[in-house]
């Protein structure tokens, strides 16, 4: 079987090649990661060694406890190494070689002061404490007029790009709108201009009602693995409520997002013997007024195989696993 | 420093970001290939084992030998794992998710019986019969009416998406003009319409006379780190003439291409020690005569890095090496 899926939303098709998956090599577990397991006593994220990053913008401690010590449960800082800040000297660009300043932010939230914890294996009001932190850098950031957009991402195991195993977080904070983000805007825009609705609440409404790829609900989320999905076993966690911005997550809604979250690492972690794993959350730019027919969305994708040229030169993926079969691997009916 | 690179092609911007290679983990020798060294007894690739694959469309091999036997020196399958064929029975897509049977054509070109050989190491003389077999299978599939763009890639190296170790290359005959080769004639389009002049050209032209991202040239073609390059060490391949498609590559200009792969291969092989490698030709869709603005090139990646949750999530890159770093690593003047 091979056909070609269109993702609505950002226009790009994939070629579904389930037959590629008979190969022997894939789905070869990957390779252990080669970062030696880090002594806590090393490590930069870890209780006591506060000194090691940058001063804390934000940590989650017990009242009165002094910043950069020990106590806290979730603790935030810049990234020591950024890939956004301004260039003091930077050269002028030209008309074949535009160039700016970085202007932007990078920041670092570290999920727990223990060395072992993962977001798979947290209790969900941990998450949840990390999920409330990434709203207040999410709003904190885009307070920033420098800043265009901000990128909340996981990157966790060596292959998926993380360089420190210590569970954290990632923000970016972008002084333009990134391609991929522009597609989206682009795709979301044209869907409710001509059909009146938003394409998220649509695709939401379509899944629920057909649930072949829906794999977890509760009353605030549902989990689906997207019909044109560009890598094996990929998932959206989607809030139910039409939320143009990550900003825009209500108290009440958190918990729920929490669950979801916890429950699709957890299964990945079961089911594929804890992989390398990437997520990131797809919010309005802000100033997310400008954006009403956007609807946020956590995107996770388990880094099962390797991206080789045909993906880097193409913007194209070949999965070879459908993501109705994924569904049924990963599913359950409803959490709650 | 930090500095954002727009390429003038395709419109992305990349963050580079030198001080990130200051992280400890970074250019880490990629973990060494899982792939046991296959015996080349049951190497599907290798002479012998003709058997093991489809059926050969192409071979070149002494006048009068047999087809799928040994005696060839380079020799072209279609993949036994294709990621486009149609499929028999297409389910109807629909408003939220279109579908359509992925026709079109997936080749295998082994580049020598050699099990050991490798584009980095093989006589240029052999690296030009690869490419010249290359310039057949483009214009074979391109004649195909279902076939809207041809996609020639080589992965080298499990890391790079390889599933075999004997050294191969990939044709993709695809019916449809994938993302990044519509951004590409987008940006070229825009570009000639407000210039009068290929984009590709003037970049050539524009670098061959500031020369800081000059890495090689001959008569022929001319090898650069590209301004807003994505990956550190990321390198392009260009025909000085312009010449829209792949197809339109002259004999005279199969041996200075030839040479200019197999320098830059080995050059990363020795400065990097044989790491995973990736390239692609990007050309003008099928039927190049509406594509007049277009240049075909060849981009190469060496596979030094994971791509992480940014890259995956934006479409942008954080580069923390600069083109201009990478020439004076891997340059020379001149070869010819």
């Amino acid at each position: 079987m091979a056909e070609l899926r269109q993702d609505i939303v950002t226009g790009c098709w994939v070629a579904v090649a389930t037959e590629r998956a008979l190969r022997p090599t894939d789905f070869r577990k990957p390779v252990v990661s080669t970062a030696p397991s880090m002594d806590p006593a090393e490590c930069p994220f870890c209780p006591g060694n506060e000194r090691s990053t940058p001063l804390e913008v934000l940590a989650v401690r017990p009242e009165g406890s002094e910043p950069d010590t020990p106590g806290w449960q979730v603790r935030v800082f810049p990234n020591k190494y950024p890939a956004f800040e301004s260039c003091e000297v930077c050269e002028p660009g030209t008309k074949l070689f535009p160039r700016q300043s970085a202007e932007g932010s990078h920041e670092v939230i570290v999920h727990s002061p223990d060395h072992e914890a993962s977001l798979a294996t947290m209790a969900v009001e941990e998450v949840e404490l990390v999920l409330r932190v990434y709203r207040h850098r999410y709003d904190a950031n885009c307070a920033d007029p420098q800043i265009a957009y901000v990128q909340l991402i996981l990157n966790h195991g060596r292959e998926s790009g993380a360089s420190l195993e210590h569970s954290h977080s990632q923000l970016f904070g972008v002084p333009l709108v990134p391609p991929l983000i522009r597609q989206e805007l682009e795709g979301a825009e044209r869907f409710e201009r001509e059909n009146g609705s938003c394409v998220f609440c649509s695709i939401i409404e379509a899944e629920l009602e057909a649930g072949a790829r829906v794999i977890a609900s509760n009353e605030t989320f549902v989990v689906i693995a997207p019909f044109a999905s560009m890598f094996p076993f990929e998932v959206w966690i989607l809030p139910r409520e039409h939320q143009p911005s990550y900003g825009m997550i209500r108290d009440e809604q958190l918990g729920g997002f929490a669950e979801m979250v916890r429950f699709v690492l957890g299964r990945y972690r079961e089911e594929f013997d804890d992989p390398p794993i990437n997520y990131f959350i797809h919010s309005a730019p802000c100033g997310g007024g400008e954006y009403p027919f956007f609807h946020w969305h956590m995107e996770v994708v388990p880094r099962l195989t390797n991206l080789g040229s045909f993906e880097l030169g193409t913007h194209m993926t070949i999965n070879i696993v459908t993501p109705e079969t994924a569904t049924l691997t990963l599913g359950t009916d409803t959490l709650s």
